[in-house]
């Protein structure tokens, strides 16, 4: 049977969230039916309420942050049952049987990836909607479980902005000896502080705004570097191994490539589009550096890195809100006026739908 | 006792190279002096004497890859005697402390590398010259042994165009099981195919000649794309662990990002500038993919591929010109009129200079 469930949607590009009533699939047998408790905001969600990015369908309920509950699971389900805290990030299914998919990379899958939200699901061609809602059906393959001790609310960022830094640091094999730098702090960038330093790197934050370092410190950064002061950067000539760069707007990442040491990597996890002003091959042929890109993470990695945050007490920044404040969250987020993401709670939706 | 030595040199940047005698240093304890048998033509010293990169000075003597004879050794010298074959590459000396040269990667020496020719030599400022002359005088730290059975004039190629295209070989870790492509196929690329060749891998050349494929299958290619061509770029799309670009000029490597595997690399060996047109992080982002960059390489590498080239009977194709033909050989490389590597025989230079 299917499941009528209260979220927020937006109907248009133009339309601010309202409340939306919809049907979540009758469960497979390999689906948990999962009840949510909190979802964390990101900015892919404004992106694509907004169809930022010209794929957006409506009505579209974003939200790929999901904390929950277990309520049921399909006959097949072996790895969760009633009452097991989860969490869904910003996959529901993947091809399965293609070369990354095979190596557990299911965010790179060659027919590409089934999205939480505004995508179709890869069996009955549906519209998926995401975690602004009250319940959300998924296989269990694309469910993680969550630690017991962790903070429910401030895990749910870890579903999206700790797994998109947590890939990287992992495939460029940052730990104890490897210097790391993050371009920018945000919801990305605060959580690529605290992974980094958990992982036993030592720790450098870029950033334009001189306010930050006492909250950079405090998230796990050794050393903050104004990016605008030529004399902060040329003291950090060829020193990281890594840069996760995090800006989410075009930028000018040349400055940053004499920063690497040699045989370095900036990865870029946080822009999508041209590489504005023109970058130099110059830095990268007499350094033997490399510019790279990384998008969130594959199921396996996102459960070690759960796993890794359950072990070192590591949960995201969070500023908890009701369902009906997510527009003016949204107005919020794009001031960068938060610290560090917005987390809806679950039950003002279930006071708001019943 | 300083060494006379007749060469040929340029005397500004629009003259052609013409005769010219000069001092060679007195050897120090270190130093190794060679007897030069051959010296390749590469697309540098075309560069240099023209004085394209703007930090040319003269009079101008290249010349970096040269093969010899040793005439003498110094008192410290230990792994070379006289009658040895020996070869010099583009670096004569580096400060030898450094992070780069304790790892061996002279190249990338955080001081600068002194250059074969073009440069000033660290302890008595004077001009570095080429081998493009009768002789040369270099500390021995900086001298490559020639194995056996090796054709000297073949050899001398690959003490640039060969180790140019082994260092990214073997840093991004190519062996059976790998697909590597080659982008141009001049004295870097027909190199490149040879040795990723013999490294095991599967070996693909992009080029915008259709005549190219006989010659490019001889040298090594399994593959032969034209880059022109929309549906032979798209037969090849995510196929390639590594792609070296060895194109000297601005050009599009945009449409090469496609036919990366997932977390594939494409190093820039040839074109040093802006990437013109720009950019997109987007293929970067999406398949974890890479554009970087690298520079000759370090001394024990070169040593390394010389011994790998002696195992597998690898020499560069080459056309043996007279000093005398020098400007042009310039005039057809300009036209890419070689296949693949002038080099020219010192004996020339002797039967002149007497």
């Amino acid at each position: 049977m299917t499941m009528n469930v209260f979220g927020y949607a937006a109907q248009s590009a133009t339309d601010e969230l309202t409340p939306f009533r919809f049907d979540r699939r009758e469960p497979r047998p390999d689906d948990v039916v999962i009840e949510i408790l909190y979802c964390g905001v990101c900015h892919s969600d404004l992106h694509m309420a907004h169809n930022d990015w010209g794929w957006s369908f409506y009505p579209l309920v974003p939200g790929h942050e999901i904390i929950g509950r277990v309520m049921a699971v399909g006959a097949d389900v072996t790895r969760f049952k009633p009452e097991d805290h989860v969490g869904i990030g910003c996959m529901v299914d993947s091809c399965q049987h293609c070369p990354p998919c095979e190596q557990g990379l299911e965010q790179y899958c060659e027919a590409g990836s089934t999205l939480t939200y505004g995508s179709y699901d890869r069996h009955d061609q549906k519209p998926t909607y995401g975690g602004y809602s009250e319940k959300i059906v998924a296989s269990e393959k694309f469910v993680v479980k969550i630690p017991g001790g962790l903070d429910l609310a401030g895990a749910a960022p870890l579903l999206c902005a700790g797994i998109t830094t947590w890939s990287p640091l992992r495939h460029w094999k940052v730990g104890p000896g490897t210097r790391v730098a993050v371009v920018g702090l945000g919801g990305l960038g605060h959580m690529g502080l605290k992974l980094a330093k958990a992982l036993g790197a030592e720790v450098t934050l870029f950033t334009r705004s001189p306010g930050k370092e006492t909250d950079a410190r405090r998230l796990g950064a050794d050393r903050v570097v104004l990016s605008t002061d030529e004399a902060q950067m040329s003291a950090v000539k060829g020193r990281f191994d890594l840069i996760i760069d995090t800006v989410p707007n075009v930028h000018d990442i040349n400055p940053y490539l004499p920063t690497l040491a040699l045989s370095g990597t900036l990865v870029l996890v946080g822009y999508l589009g041209d590489l504005t002003p023109m970058l130099s091959s110059v830095p990268l042929i007499l350094g033997r550096k490399s510019v790279a890109g990384s998008v969130i993470g594959g199921i396996a990695e996102t459960q070690e890195m759960l796993d890794f945050c359950g072990q070192h007490g590591i949960t995201s920044d969070i500023e908890i809100i009701q369902i009906q404040d997510i527009n003016a969250a949204y107005q919020r987020m794009v001031k960068s006026d938060v610290k560090y993401r917005f987390v809806i709670d679950a039950a003002s939706l279930k006071a708001q739908g019943v």
